[in-house]
């Protein structure tokens, strides 16, 4: 008699016992050195982390995932030395070589994420200082049923800012129009001086996000991205800030409140002005969270949405 | 001359100057206190994190959100006092009250998530202990063109469970078999050692999620979904574990290796069987992901499915 | 010629290979579900996050640590069935059992964290709502040469307020008073309007952090210490705020201003005042962190003193 | 009558209201990007956080802590574009300027940390691929009685690897045995058999740390550490493993048990072995952490001591 030592390739082709499909199979919280060339700087270094997937038919038992992890490493490797030049392309690359390699799948999905510093100059020192965002990005290749590959592909950013709260601001300006208008002072002069000098409020760290997703034949600027989301709270962050600098960020800041609904529709609004050259199905996605003072909660607004719908509703104005 | 003192009640009335519609607005990291009544069992106490939203039109200035702050609030301290069943039946209480307040609101979402301990009881000694699970809920209210309310929810969990990598095991298993024989041993000998006596793999954490998203008059059995989890996996692990639970649970999981991908499908297959009672348009999200202890990432398998498209597949068997 | 099973039991009294003392060898991120009995009130329920040790000296191998593990969870599960009155009773008690158990070992140490509801009542309004805060204790029980065991413990909280910056808001008062000399206001008007209407400045979430260590039969009320850390900041936070609650709160804490230095030691001279009854040598740790608005940093104070070292430097006053 | 403006330059020289001292004033989170000089390497580039700190006399009001930030973080321009060697000098540096900026402080005190790529190649295939671990890295300046400046410094590490557990191993060890004499294999063939194929145990990711404190003219080489911490657990971890390269990492840490004493102590051996070039007071801290795939809490094993003190309890062998 003989031991029934069962082939594992082999295996690997047949039937699972359940034959049911997956939607996803691969690894998550892969790190990596990713070095992004870029076309008249210096290449960018980033620690980026990827999570990467294929789909898995019904009909595959599938235990040859762990060919799989081997396979999308080697690609991940070889793509990392290619002359990308952004990384969502670095992604779409990686995507597109997954699908060469596993003729079963029909997608191959690829997620990037990590931090990226970008120089900042204060507003009246003129002090460069670097600031760390987080930026990301994702390629879905989808193969067709002719056999080609289509890839679709997304970029984000998440970058701090300042909000301060305009509700509790205009309470704070009522009471001081009150108590000027007590001590005499005339209605002229209380609203010159207001105009000014901004009254108090609370404040504090905002998160800005926003995605754009279009087919791989666009471009979009990641830099571009970083500076809408940065804009649209009530005042851009310094990690260097003189003591001059700082009283021109907080007068700043507090003649700019801001809700969470606001830096919303300010990045909406910018985002259709800067993204022109982007077709209107291109799907945005846009949140805001501020980390309230007040609260240990957080206030949170956002916006899905296709760069069209986002147009046809400021064309209504 | 007066100073124009801009009333705050009436601009939010106003248009606002971007007129973007918001598809959230509201707060997250809300942490409360809940007591949970349960049918025949003790209240469950939990603390609670929940994110609140409704949506918001282009025609608002939205700067009554603080006033909307305040409604989520006040509702959710007083729904934490109904004598609501499940977790899920909470958030669809929350997000009824949220569009009663909210005229303009079509929509109202609330998610909670909470540690929940559930009662193990180990596999040889019998020792009760104690584990904790990630329980998560949610409830999303709809105004429909007729002024009703239709709610669906979500329920799901996440759980922790050991898994034994099978490839690795088959190749600890050929070496053994080699070896055996290079010393003689019978086959007939080898294959009922190898079947009383499971060989070595690598094995690690794994985390088993699933949420199942129904219309609101169905019910899904949390407890249940925890169990589906726990017993997909290769063992299910414990807190205390005396010498010889221990080796039978490192046994038992290595008689019964699994890759993500058979996680998800166990897991499909067990849904399928016992949660026969909710419709088949039901939306099931399945995922494993492994601590691959050979590894710094993680292996990833997710199917999202009706619990329909579930059930065709597992018929074609 | 008979295998040389190696007996697991004996080996462990044997000396390791590599004769090295261990400070402490035990299990860390245990979740339990706890139930604090309480004076004269209903008993506390927290999921608590237990870090249990014991040292092992370097005749041992240790390998029993198998069975240190079992030793440590069964306490702990008969030690939260314990009356004990207070969180720090529970680990001392734990501390003490772990020491019975292990003849070899000189000190026991168990840590626990847990989240905790606090009530808060808000300034104007008055409405009660739910705030969670941190709470921390920790017991080391230490077999003396004669045999007895002394156990010491320290308990803490981090609790999250408000801080307003007062280096900002002097900027910013500054150029208030400039502005409304350009207009002709005199210097009493002001004077009594600056004294009632605080100027802007950054304000922000700030994390304070108390724990206090003292001998076992000292006792240190956890509510004391929370409350201690809420009040030494600009202001406290609520969950819930009605808009002149609001109001209230943001100009309390802009005329409270204080810096990360400040929060220190209004906790340390709270702390004097507060705890009368606790010996000099109780060794007091302060910490600020406050999240900066203007910064994505955060800025940081901390004391690290014997209480008899705080009472003298404020003597010296 | 002239309005008291309150020159807040001349109040920071002041006596605070509450005369205490402050251990640590200063900022925590900083991220910069670092370029760090190699002597015959190419630079390496990370992303790193830098926590920064000086102490506060009791009778400085510290509102110049905004004035300190402003050094902080200016020193930490300067000091990237040193031509520093290593992580640690670069803290050096840091610690030493800001003793010179501020006059007052008598401890300056700088805490780093980053993610660092080292290069691995697979042990059968010979495959390269990137590893990911965390390096950190701490300098304290202190100001002696004459003036002169004293600097320590610490460098350390933590790299995750796998760990095989002896206990599970040894009983179905026993196991085995029993099986292969009930089915009538001599004890001869038995023990040949067992020497060659490991038996199965529950194995998992294991985290080693190792922190090493030296006086600032010593030299630690962090890459040594990496190296020490990842061959002192069951075996090493790869990002891409072939098939025969994951059989052979599981044989091999099969045939490796550890548990967290093991681990600590061998790391401690190695220390002893290669930092002979360092004083007998440079103080070790060594530390490993299993996260367990039986249990949802993790093991844990810690000693701390001067290198003096692990040579002497080694040479007692």
């Amino acid at each position: 008699m003989d031991i029934p030592v069962v082939k594992l390739a082999d295996v690997q082709a047949n039937k699972p016992d359940i034959p049911i499909t997956l939607s996803r199979v691969g690894v998550t919280n892969v790190k990596k050195l990713v070095e992004v060339s870029r076309a008249d700087k210096r290449p960018i270094i980033l620690i980026s982390n990827f999570d990467i997937f294929v789909d898995l038919p019904s009909d595959r038992k599938g235990a040859n995932l762990s060919r799989n992890f081997e396979a999308i490493d080697e690609v991940l490797e070889e793509s990392i030395n290619l002359p990308v030049c952004e990384i969502e392309e670095l992604c779409g690359e990686v995507a597109k070589r997954l699908l060469d390699r596993h003729e079963y799948a029909t997608k191959a999905e690829v997620r990037m994420k990590s931090e990226y510093i970008v120089k900042r100059i204060t507003p009246v020192n003129k002090v460069k200082c670097q600031q760390v965002v987080d930026i990301f990005a994702e390629a879905i290749a989808n193969r067709q049923e002719n056999g080609k590959v289509f890839v679709n592909k997304m970029v984000g950013a998440e970058v701090l800012g300042l909000t301060a709260c305009p509700c509790a601001q205009e309470i704070m300006r009522d009471k001081a129009i009150a108590e000027l208008k007590r001590l005499n002072v005339d209605s002229k002069t209380i609203y010159e001086f207001l105009n000014t000098v901004p009254m108090a409020t609370h404040n504090q760290r905002g998160r800005g996000i926003v995605t754009i997703q279009v087919s791989h034949h666009h471009k979009v600027s990641i830099d571009k991205i970083v500076h809408i989301i940065e804009t649209s709270m009530s005042s851009s962050i310094y990690e260097l800030l003189k003591r001059n600098d700082e009283a021109m960020l907080v007068e700043n800041a507090h003649k700019n409140p801001k809700f969470v609904e606001d830096c919303v529709r300010t990045m909406a609004k910018k985002i259709v002005n800067d993204f022109s050259d982007i077709p209107d199905e291109s799907i945005i996605t846009i949140k805001q969270i501020n980390e309230e003072s007040i609260h240990s909660h957080n206030a949170f607004a956002e916006r899905i949405a296709t760069l069209g719908e986002l147009k046809t509703e400021l064309s209504m104005n």
